[in-house]
């Protein structure tokens, strides 16, 4: 029988995972934070992931709905007030749309979701079901790649602004507030899941979980670069350069 | 208000979405049966497909829980049949694991689907889904792309043959079950959302979930053809030629 790893030999397991699969290694990652990409790379970034970032708090509803006690909804409810904000035009989706039109898209065509890539909807779709359909154990691990963003986060910031001349640090808010947020939300789930996995079986699970995670992120890269940077392959109805398409011939 | 489509109109709407998003317009179709794959290549995608013809019962035994009437379920059974087989070796997933180790993958590492692309997992998985969670008019709509079936079908025999000496005709069995499973399946699941759309609404879910499923079946090949064709970032874990892959960095 394989022995159970203490809290410090699992949460190395963690960190391990995440300085091996976590997204920043990813080339479009290295390209958008180098200056690499044109205007409407990083505009396909943006679009794309919005729908990731729009449908985090589902997820994290999904989550707290599975939560059996009041205190650790509370925490978790945290996230939803990050996100969804206190009122119209707060919290993070807003800040991701602020992006989104600080690039130059438009707000309604980022919020249709409708020139987004399927792999992007897949992927991320694949997350929400994740935490739906896994252990309440594997559904908290999911969320820790959030171990890993600040750093990805200030070489982003850092980045984007001395490349390219349609980023201003304002377009860049919503980073400024995951800055604090991650680590806070990452520190519960951490605390959470070497807690609550009572078996080396169980310790598995939470580190299959992560990985899992690490694969939602790299794949949304995946799809950006074979659509937008690889010999563009770009889908029927996804996002084109200026025109939000229409009718185009495959 | 949109009047609603007649019958014919809505076959024709409903090819012309074939004639322009089937899978058999994707650059790595071309590659596969013009002979331009290397064998690698191939096992790729053969062992990446296993996963979506495993999933394929799994799907319909989901779509016939949701069929109120015995009637239609007996019919849609049928699918089941041939899939899973009348015993142990037999049916469609067992004839493409034969294609698998045919073009020289191990049959336990295509059981495993250990070595998929987690972009292949995210799209079959959101297929899957698709026919849990939406109406039932929409689910069996999203099974259409039999209807286009044959052609690649008879594309792919040919140009396969033609081309690999690594593929023979038992190798490509799976195929010759298929020319005519697949028009079968096509008439009645045609007939059905031809008779149970009853409104210009329903006949939009109906096309659009046949554009649903086309992006399920075009985006499984985009990862291929990321990961194996364009300069290569094939995920950690993924498939490596010969190698089942361990531990490789990334």
């Amino acid at each position: 029988m394989i022995e159970k790893l203490t809290k410090d030999e699992m949460e190395r397991a963690l960190r391990d995972i995440g300085a091996r699969h976590y997204h920043n290694h990813h080339p479009f990652h290295r390209m958008l934070h180098a200056g690499a990409c044109s205007q409407p790379q990083v505009q396909a970034w943006a679009l794309n992931r919005y729908y990731y970032q729009s449908s985090i708090p589902k997820k994290d509803a999904i989550l707290m709905a599975r939560l059996p006690n009041a205190d650790d909804r509370r925490i978790w409810r945290q996230r939803l007030v990050d996100h969804d904000g206190e009122q119209p035009g707060d919290g993070g989706i807003a800040r991701w749309l602020r992006l989104a039109t600080g690039v130059g898209l438009e707000a309604a065509y980022v919020e249709s979701t409708e020139g987004i890539l399927p792999a992007t909807r897949f992927a991320v779709d694949a997350y929400v079901n994740f935490v739906r359909e896994r252990s309440l154990l594997e559904a908290v691990a999911s969320s820790l790649t959030e171990l890993f963003s600040p750093d990805i986060i200030a070489e982003r910031v850092a980045g984007m602004l001395a490349h390219y001349d349609f980023v201003s640090r304002e377009t860049l808010a919503y980073f400024n507030a995951r800055l604090h947020q991650a680590p806070r939300d990452a520190d519960f789930a951490l605390n959470y899941v070497i807690e609550h996995a009572s078996t080396r079986a169980e310790q598995d699970l939470v580190l299959k979980a992560l990985r899992f995670k690490c694969d939602v992120l790299w794949a949304q890269l995946d799809a950006l670069y074979a659509a937008y940077v690889a010999p563009g392959h770009i889908p029927h109805g996804a996002f084109l350069e200026q025109a939000p398409a229409e009718s185009v011939a495959r």
